[in-house]
Parts: structure tokens; sequence; C-alpha cells
């Protein structure tokens, strides 16, 4: 499926890698070095590690007389895979002040170099397809990072009393909300997961059937406006409303509203965003919802997440427009069609744990534990957000993360059991 | 479906709640006021909830001129209701030496004499009905909870360095294990969960339509000496094998075997059990194992775990026998049938995450607490272990703990996916 | 100085032995068995170790034909003493159900046996004078543990909501508090230590020269209605007052109140009590003050804890009374000179972090390890308080605790430093 | 004693500042930026908290039409000053990325300009003398900031594993050391305190008398070599030679040497200096020693630590030269003496608590935190280390940290009692 044009890959590398480049230009040295949270990265590794995986995977295996840049490098940027040796903890990415951004710079420059030699040069077939299966894989990766970079970035200037901006072009209001609307599915025996010839991650994989009984989904995400409803209907100290470990969740961090979330003397709501810290936006979907939040939410509003069957299906049924992603979703058209906002605004939450599909096999050596040893504990969600890149996204695709997470931009569809 | 015989109910009643006495027997007023961990909760306590629920949920309901046994009770023993109000905090369980067990007996007593009286008198046919359900939900509670006495005291006593035995007697060596043998089965669309008459918890509803592929089911449970060839062989210094949550938490305790297992010095290997320190016996079927160390024994062994569709559709289709549970099953004569060990050995981790069935709805008010708000983070076991009550599990039984949970009666049967 | 007659020792002994089982009476065994927190241990547990310490540091040394009661309780009832072997870990000594109560008696009486045997034996004069040491220090070591009794198990008590009381009968309120004077002292070049024949600890040696400049001591104890008039004025709330540690502490608790106080709805102020929960009574000392409390309280009142050498030479000068130590301290007659309450009442807390003495020395072996190990960190509080054992308090005595403890009975006595 | 020279204070004034900039110019933005653990700081916060402090107490004070750089900066850059407002909470001081250090160096340079005008502009003799006083204060505080910088910067890049050098040059071996001896002292009725005209923090005062016994000093300090003997020997497997709270240190953090040493497989030691991994020099002081190990190590060695009167006298009495401090006390000439190494290599740490002298007062207002908050739980240092700056030591100075701080140039003089 990978068909090897040498002029096409190169280009295609190139303008993926400069996208990195081009999300951390904004940013400072120190920006760039500093961690927030275990669980969010320096912008510094991200820019190290996504050039640490095509040296790794396909460098080390392909280039003929391989030197790797650096040989520390292969331990501090490794993120997980325990079949490439070491790696540097987690929690302490933020602590490596060296090699500083300059020199990621340069190990990008060389690594970026090395890749073009190889791929201009003569390989044999099966040789190409290993590179063009590799390079579609160190590409997709890159793509997912550069969702992290926005994602982790923000989250480390929400840290600091001064409310920095990202972004130095203020956010224009969203326009008025359309209403809810319900689409109707009748379900039934249906195949879940990808198909076709374009590229997939391996928990897209098998294709299966599945049985799904007759369903509505909501036609838009929930906006900031109806999350508001629910903040001051009593929502987060009312516990009829909650999992009994969200509630526990809640109340250990007297959570009272969503992450970027403030609330002024006056009374007045603030969101603190890439731009800076905006008024909240009433017409603005609802982003940085915790699942918790979520199912809390749903309950309150009587209804309730979509299973990520449910969530496929009806995106695949309502051809669902692949909306431009981006920084500046409000400023996009509308989109037509009876479901809207299913790409390029919020990752939605669906009621599915994080599990294998029947017949899943995950590849083979290390690359094998990119997806696989990630299946517990964890939720899908489904669609793309505003800081996924443009043309990652796709219908069966599965972004996963613990009930708890809120710095992603994650929001709620609404689905119900038909009657 | 809870046809009211006053006489039966009060005989049921009677037995059900003499069993919690009988389990205590053996313990001191020590044994029973202590709290091992947070999971766990002291015997007393569990008396004293059992008879809490009744209380509550029939006798405040249904009782003329009320009155509390003790108005701090109310809070004392209440477990996770928020509906009914206050409850002392999980952890803080083994602090409360008063009331001592002594008067913990008084309190069923009086509140045993009350229910005697509810149910030999009048009532309207409303009534009664729901007084059958209320009693028949309160008996499957404490049932539930005479499990978990075995449990936390197991526990318990295993803190302790001179190893006391909860039982007596010795422990009779187990017959050869049976050779491990595959029931292949089609699947296809089948309805899963509760049908018929007999009493279900709501998790268990509704009964809903499922596709599963084709499968195949081990004939027995995984050993405790297959599980000491996987630890033999590495398995817990392998990452390759565990998901990485497991792995951290394999790291984070720095642990090398199931829980209750020790090896001497010579080598030789001892399972803590309710009859004390014992040689690890090799035949009996491998117990308080984890979801994590489940889940990394059947990828050892090129397997998995079955989905919990798998495990019911098989054993509705092998016509499992629902064995006699108890603290022997060693001594019980061979099960008959394609698949053994189904029921009165361990509790089987599945792969499925505890989620609400399509369709399923909560009851309304207090006991709607039940089971609904805990389905987040936690995996199904289904079966019955040694410690179940006898008649108090059946094929659509959905039991569940988070996959680091370790005192639990739970075992590893495996699945594989058929080619 | 330990002269050796056999029948007091007997009688001393077992009048110091019988008061251990007193001070347990009026407790159920769970009462006896649960650890309230890691830095108290359960009745039972001190009723064992400090038989152990009289069966491992006497019998096992003087006894003909040594064998210990129970092989298991060497360990079990170690507290702290590496020199001994391997020790029960601290946090763990409440999941000790076994051996229960009545064995940790049996345990007593057959010492106790043994003990009445040895006593009455014929010895040479080094092994009387080794076991008169030994004996004495033994018996000191039970009032020490005599006390932690009663704090301990107050402390257990309180952590039960339904506030159940150690003794029967009621408080009496309190006389009306002395006005609060100061005793004007010289002080110049002294000695500070044990001086002459009777018992001491080795952390009262040696007795050293010491220069104290002049300085004023409080006639009395802070009264209960002194330290609220502290809280009213918003002593809890003004960082200004507090050591930077002492706000640290505050704050990450939330306190706003010494330990056993709480306020109703309606502001009225109770206090948990070993005889249960009273009014606060503004003219008893004010109790389970930590250290950080006493040196705010101070520092709000213009003044500053006494060091230890300015409190013992005070005490001397002042020909401070011995007051009977006992539960009921506010019923004693008034007690004369111009320094009250120095002993009785509360432990006294000083400046003085817990150091040797210049020149001191920890006794060779295990016994060594008995104070000067502990000699970081703490702070030492002079005189005795309420729950010390008759007899067992002086002048040179040096008690310590670290500056967040505030279980123990310990209060705040007033210093300056004059002009 | 504060003379006012404008000249002579503008000179002053730019050496001190001048050399915070010199300590920075080694390192990147990045290395500037990053917090490697609570108790240290990011050293662009070092610079800008000591900016902070001349226009938080000398321009906010004596600046006409004073308006602040940046109205933020006086939460930001507050270190503990409750009586000047909020502070940003020292965990998170590495967060901030904003202000960029380019940033705080216009923040510096602002100052310093403001700072100039004001000691050239015509003052009154009071306003001459507070300036006199704060500008003091303020350049000692920054010398004590300049000191951590390199503490702090050092502890940074040890969490590096590329091991990265703060200086390039290569450390020059020792000479050998000389061989340990004792000075006696009498002791006796003894005046302790700063003392003259010159310079002194509030905790040095008022001078007062000590009655101190005989004793002996050692020397020198301990050398690498000698702490290699003591590990050598076992002294961190055993526990008689630890204080207690000491050995849980050890215990819970697996310690087996000191902060910066590590073995290779080869068993060869090394250790992280400023100047990269080096291998241990045996003739160097052992240095980033905690108390815990100092007491250890003392025990071990027959001796113990010196008080901090003790220290003091034998500096006095033996007219311990101020050696030159620095980044090279190896490379120094050998002082003359009979003490040898009281100042420039290491602080030594005393037996002695952390408490005010008698008589002791704190400035009135926000200053009046400077010291004296601090005294509870920490332990007296006395002399200065290799990376005090020039002329801020002198006898009388009291250094303090926690018994279980390692990341300060902290090493071992023993002292003994005479017998």
């Amino acid at each position: 499926m990978h068909m090897y044009d040498s002029g096409l890959w190169t280009a295609r590398y190139a303008a993926v890698r400069q996208r990195s480049l081009d999300l951390a230009a904004p940013l400072s040295d120190e920006d760039c070095c500093v961690q927030s949270m275990p669980d969010a990265s320096p912008i510094k590794w991200h820019l190290a590690h996504t050039t640490w995986f095509f040296e790794t995977f396909i460098l080390e295996q392909l280039e003929t007389d391989f030197q790797p840049f650096h040989p520390a490098f292969r331990m501090l940027f490794n993120s997980y895979y325990n079949g490439v040796g070491d790696k540097h903890p987690r929690p302490r990415r933020g602590l490596l002040t060296r090699p500083g951004l300059s020199e990621v710079r340069a190990y990008r420059a060389n690594v970026d170099q090395r890749m073009a030699r190889l791929l201009g040069s003569a390989l044999d077939a099966a040789a190409r397809d290993r590179l063009a299966m590799l390079l579609t894989l160190g590409l997709e990766h890159e793509q997912q990072h550069q969702e992290l970079m926005l994602t982790d970035v923000k989250h480390l200037l929400a840290q600091n009393p001064i409310n920095p901006a990202y972004a130095a072009e203020a956010l224009a209001p969203a326009a008025a909300a359309a209403p809810l609307e319900w689409l109707a599915l009748d379900g039934g025996l249906c195949d879940i997961g990808h198909q076709g010839e374009g590229f997939c991650f391996d928990n897209e994989l098998p294709r299966h059937r599945q049985y799904v009984a007759p369903f509505a989904l909501a036609s838009r995400l929930l906006t900031n406006g109806e999350y508001l409803a629910f903040i001051e209907a009593g929502g987060y100290r009312d516990p009829s409303l909650w999992l009994a470990e969200g509630w526990d969740w809640v109340g250990s961090m007297g959570l009272r509203h969503p992450l970027y979330w403030q609330q002024d003397e006056a009374g007045q709501w603030w969101e603190f965003t890439l731009h800076g810290l905006q008024r909240l936006d009433a017409n603005r979907p609802a982003t940085h919802i915790s699942l918790f939040e979520a199912d809390a939410c749903a309950h309150w509003m009587g209804a309730r997440l979509p299973s990520e069957a449910e969530w496929e299906l009806a995106a695949h049924a309502a051809g669902a427009t692949l909306e431009c992603g981006g920084l500046h979703p409000g400023a996009m058209s509308a989109p037509q069609g009876p479901l809207q906002q299913m790409f390029g605004h919020c990752w939605q939450w669906t009621s599915s744990s994080y599990a294998p599909y029947p017949g899943y096999r995950a590849a083979a050596g290390a690359l094998g534990e990119y997806n696989g040893k990630f299946m517990v504990n964890q939720y899908v969600l489904r669609g793309s957000s505003c800081a996924t890149p443009e043309g990652h996204a796709r219908a069966s695709y599965r972004n996963f993360f613990p009930a708890g997470a809120r710095w992603q931009f994650s929001g709620i569809r609404l689905a119900r059991t038909s009657a």
C-alpha cells in the first residue's frame, strides 16, 4: 500500500518535519525546556524524541555505516520503548538543560539530512517497502507529538501567574451555537475499524464485526454555556451525578470548574487559552474536560457518552466532514451535514475503555510497544481537535487518555439509547 | 417474581444471617476489629454494615414506629450511600473499637428480631412485593460481604509474622490437575446478561445482543505449578510481557510473585492460606492474582484473557456445573464436563472493563448507588471462588475489581481467538 | 546506690507492674489492640513490650536455663533496639491481633513469676548490683510507657465519632486560675543535670556547668482561657507569629485550634478528654499543644519559652513542689510557693533542642540505644503531666518530642529575658 | 558604623552585582531556568530575587516617584517575606519560563540604574544611615545567593546523565592532606557572637556569655580518603553509628555514599563536580555531607562534632586565617597556623541546633523575617566554603540547614571532649 515515490516522500517528510519547528517558533529556549508535570513533556524533548524515532527505527536499520548523532541520545530521548534499551525517566525530562535547544535543532538537521540521503538512494523493493512503512509511521508519530506540543506548552504557560500567550493575535468570538439536535441511527450488525488502503495505527485493526443497538447522537459538541449551566446547577457538589472514583477525584482536588477556567471577584468567568486569558465564550465547545466531568455533565443532562462503535458508525453514516483543524476553529466556515464538529474542535470522550479489537496483534519488536501496552485503565476519544494536524485524523482513529486527564483538547458529545 | 411466603423468607433470612456469625466464630474480638488496609474492612464492620442495610433500607421504610438501634450507627456503618447521608471514612473503619463486637452482635440480634416481626406481620401486596425485593437484595448483599469477610481476614492474618491460621484443620493436597484443553466455540450473534425469574443484580441487565467472534476457552484454571513456571522463566523481569501500567505496578512494589507466596532460604515455595502457611501446592489453581499478572502470564503462554461475553457464552454452552463453593474446593469430587472450575475455585479475570450494559438503568434513590457508580477503571471477573457462599453465583454474575487488586480469590482462565 | 533489699524490690516491682494492668482495666480487648497512628502504640503492645524489656534485659542475662516465653515475641515486641535483632515495624504494631490480650496477660504473669523467683534467689554482689540497676531501669521504663498508654488511648478514642470516655466519672470544674506572675532569677554560672544518689536516665548526665543570663519565669501554666484569647485574636491566621516551619505545619493541616478542641455550631468550645467530651474549662492549663503552637502563643504574648536550663534552675530555686500526678489534677489542693504547676499538670515545652549534655556517654550495648540516638530534631519538655506516674518525675528529667507533636499532655510556661 | 561615602558604595554595589552575572555567564538560558528540586532555585530566580530585594526594601522606601519595574515581580520574586504580601510558591519557581532571562537582565539593569541614581542623590542623614544599613544587607544577601547559585546549579547539572561541567577547566589534584592533629582548648566562661563595627546578620547577636568545657578541635577537615574508609568499614550498614532519624533517612533512600559520589563497575570512585565528573580525590575535604552522615562518621572515628561555641572559640583562639574562597581551593597555598581549612573549603556542621542567642530580637517589619523564623529543626554550620564569596564569611557567621541537607558544600571537622 505504501507506494514508493522518492520525491513525494521527501516533500512530505520535509513538510511534516518543518511544522514541528513552526510550532516551536513562538517559544523561547526556556519555554521549550521546562516540564510542567510528569504527564507533559518539554517542547525540546518532543523535537528530539520525534527525531530519535527516525534515527532509531529507520536510520539505524537502513543507513549504511550508521553512526548515532550522539550516543547518549538513544537513552535520553527514548520515550517508552523497553525493546530499545534504557530510557530517561519521564518525570525527569524537564531537568535536561543540556543538550540545549540549539543542539537539538542541530540533531534534527543532521537526521533530516541523512533521511534525505536515504530517501534519495537506491533501495531494493523490500527495503523500499519497509522504508515506506516506517516513514509513514514516523510522520504520523511526529504529528501526534505536534498535538502534544500544543497541549503541553499550554499547560506550562498556564502555570505562570502572568498568563503568557502562545499566539499573539486575539481570539475571535465564535458564532452562535446551532441548536443541539439528535441524529437517530438504527445500529445493527456492523463492521468497525479501519478499512481501505490508507495508513492507520495498529489499534484501529482488525476491522471486525460488532452489534450496535439503536441510538441517537448529538449533532454538535456541548458548549461552554451549557457546561456553565451544569456548574451553576451545582454539578460539582452533587455526588449522585458522578462516578464514585470521579467524585473522589473532584473532592481530593477541590474542583469546581474545568482546568483552564477561572472566575474573577466580580463573578465573571475567564478561560486561559493559547491566546492568553480570554473571557469565557459561551458559544465555543467546552474543552479540557475529563471523562469524569463529561460523564457527570451527560448524566445531569439525562444523556450519556457514546460508545466508540456508536461514534464511528455515526461518523460514517453522516459522512462527517473532516473539518480543517487548526488553532482557530471558531473562524472556520460552518460545517454542513447532520453531525457537526466531529473533527477539528475537541476530541470526544466515549464510554469505551481502551482495549484491543478482537484479533488485535501488536507488531513484532520494539514498535509493538507503540499502542498495545497502554490498553488498560484508559478511555477512548474519537474525532480530532483544533490542535490536531491537518490530515492526521479519520473516523476510525482511536485516541486514549485516563479518565482524569484534562490537559488535552477534550470535550463532550452526548448520546442516548433509543427507546 | 419474588413470591411472598413468610415462612420461607424467615428461614432463608435466618440461615444467611447465621452464616455471617459462623464465619466470625473462629475469630477473637481483636481479629474482628482491625483493618489491614483501606481496601479491606474489619469483620465487625461487615457484621454491622450488613445489619445496617436491613435497618436502613427495610425497617426504616416498612417498620411502624421505626426507631434506630443507635442513632450514630446510621453514619458509622454506611459504606458508600451518599443518598443516606454522612458516612464514616472507609480508611478509618478500623479505628472504631467502640461499639465493641458484643454490641454489634446485640445490634444484629435486635434487627433480626424486628425483621422477624416484620416478616410475620400482615402487609398489603405492594408492601409485600417491595419487602420481597429488598429482602432478597439484603441477603445477596450479605452474601457478598461473607466473601469479603474471608478475603479481608485472610489479608489481616497475613500481615502477622507468626502466620496465624483462620481454620484449624490442615489443607489436603489437591488431586493432580487435569491436562489443559481448549473448548472451541463459534460465537456469533448472541444474547448476554441475566435471563429468567431468579434474582440478579442490576448490573447483569438488560439482557442484550452482542456479536462474539469464534474463540476457544481453556478447560480449567491455570495452576500454581504453571504460574511458577512463568515466574521461573523470568516473567516478573521482562517488560515485554506486561501492560505498561502493570510493569510500573510491578516495579514500584518490587513484586516477584503472587501476594501470599513466599520462598524460604532453601528455595522452597510456601503459600499463606486460611489454614496457615502451607507448602505451595502445584496442582491447585493459582489464586490472589491481579489482572496485571493474569494478563502477563497469559501473554507469556501465547494466549489471552477471555472477554466477559466469551466467558458467559461458554459457561452456558458447556452447561458449566455450579460446583459447591466452600473453603475446601480441593476436597471436592472432580467436576464433569468440558469446562471445569468455572465456579467455586477462583474468580476469573476477563479482559472486559466494567461498564454498563447497553440500556442499563440504575435503581432510583440510594439503592441506585449499589453498582452503577463503580463502572470505571475496574475489570470484570466471572465465576465464583472457594469463598463465595453456596447459591450466590450464576453464569451472568459480574464481579469487578481494579487491575491491581490481589487480595481476592482471583485466578486465570485462558482464552484464544480461533484462527 | 542501688542497695539490694529483696523484699523491697519485689514489692516495688509488683506495684509498678500492677499499675499497668490497672490502666488497661477500663478498656476492652479491641481498645487495647488498635493503633491510631504510627506515633502511638496499642495498649496491648505497651503491656507486652514492657514485659519484653524485663525478659530481654534481665531474665535472658541472669536467669539460669533461660527459655523465652515465645520465640517470636523477641522480634514482635522489640521497640527500637537494633542491638537485640529484628523488630516488627512500628506502624504495623496495630495489625497484631495475635497474640491476643489474654495471651499477653499470660506473658506478663509468666515473666512476673520468673522475675519474682530471680529476685528471691541468691545472687553474688556483682549480679545483685547489675540486677538492681536493670530492675530500676525496667520499672522507670514501664512508668514511661504508663504515661504513653494514657496519651495513646486518648488519641485512639478521639478518632471515634461517638467520643467514648476512658474514665466513667465526670471531670470537676477547675478552680479559678491564679493571676500569672513572674519569678525573676539571677542566673549566672550554675550546674545543670541530675545530682545525688537517686535514679536518673543517662540523658540527665553528666551534671555540668552552664551560664544562664538573668530571666523571669511565669508562675503558672497558660490556661485554656488564655490560649482561646490567642485563637480569637487571629493567632492561627497570622504568619508573623509563627516559626516558618510551624506556619507550613499549620497550613498543610488547616489547623485552627489545639488537637482535642472542637467548636459546635453555636460557637461553644468543647474539649475531648479521657472523661469524654467536656465543655472547655477556661481555668485548666492548655494542653496537647505543640511546640509550634506554644512558640507562636508565647510570641503573641510578648514572651518566649524557657530554655531547659532556665526551667531546671527555677525549679530548684523555688523548691517546686512535686505535686501529686494523676488524672484529676484539677481536684488537687492548690500548690504553694512562687512556681505552681511545675509537675503533675502538663509537660512544658522548652526552647532547647534535645542534645547530649557535654561529656554524655551512652551505655554500652543495646541499652545504649535508650536515649542518645534520638538526640536530633526534637525539643525538650520539662516537669511532668497529669498522666505521669507518681514518683517518676524530677527537676532534671528530660522529656522530648518533635516540634509538631500534640498528643502528649504538653502545655506552655512562659519565660522572658530580664532587662 | 555604616559611614556614607557615595563613591565607595557605588563601587561596592557594582562589584557585588556584577559577580552574580559573572557566575551565570557560563550558563545557557535553559540552565538558568530549571529548578532541580524544591530546596533549590533556578539561577534566573536568584538573579531576579536579589534585584527584588533592592527594589522592595530600598527603592520602594527611598526612591521618589517609585514605580515597580513590573507589578507582578513583587509577587513572583518574593522568597518568603509574608510581610511584603503574596509569594509565588517555592516548588514552582522553575515553571516561570516568562519573564525570560533577558528580561530579568533588563530588570537588573533597570534597578541598578535607579540604585546608582539613589546612591548619587542628596539624602538627609537619617536616610543615608538607613540606606547604608539596607544596602549592606542587600549586598550580603546577594552574596548568600551567589553561593546558592553554585550549589543549586551543581545540583541541577548532576541530574543530567551526561554529567555536564559548569567550569571548563580541569580540577587540579590536591596536595597530600596534612596529618590530622588536635588543638586543645581550655574553654571556660567566654563571650560568643559578633563583636565590633563590621556588618553581621542579626542571628550573630547579641554577643553573650557562655560556659564552654575543655575540648579539642581537629586541625583540618576530614578528607575523602577518610570518609571512604568509613564507607568501606560498613558505615552505611551499621545502625549503631547513626542517630535514629539518620538511620531511617539512610534506609528510606537506600544511601551508600555522599550525594555526588558514584562507583563504576570496576569499583573506581568518581565525584561529580562543577568541573564535571572527576576521579575521587582522596586528599580533598569530603563535601556535600549531611549532618546525619557527619555525625555517624564522627561517631565511627570515636569523636564528635563541635558545638558552635567551641568552633567560634577555637577560630578566635587560633587566629584562623580567612582563606581566600573560590572554586579552586585545592590550588591555594597551604594555610598557616594550628587550624587549617576553617574557611574557604567546606562549611562545617556543628552539633548545635539553630536557635536564637539569649536576648535575640528580630528586626521590625518584613526584614525581621530574614533569620529568626527559621530557628527550628535546623543545625548550625560554621566557617565558609569554596563557593562563598570573598569577604562574606567571619568567625561568628552562622549558616544553617536541616540535618539531611546534602547539596551544600558541607564537610566534617571533628571535636572531642578533653579528659
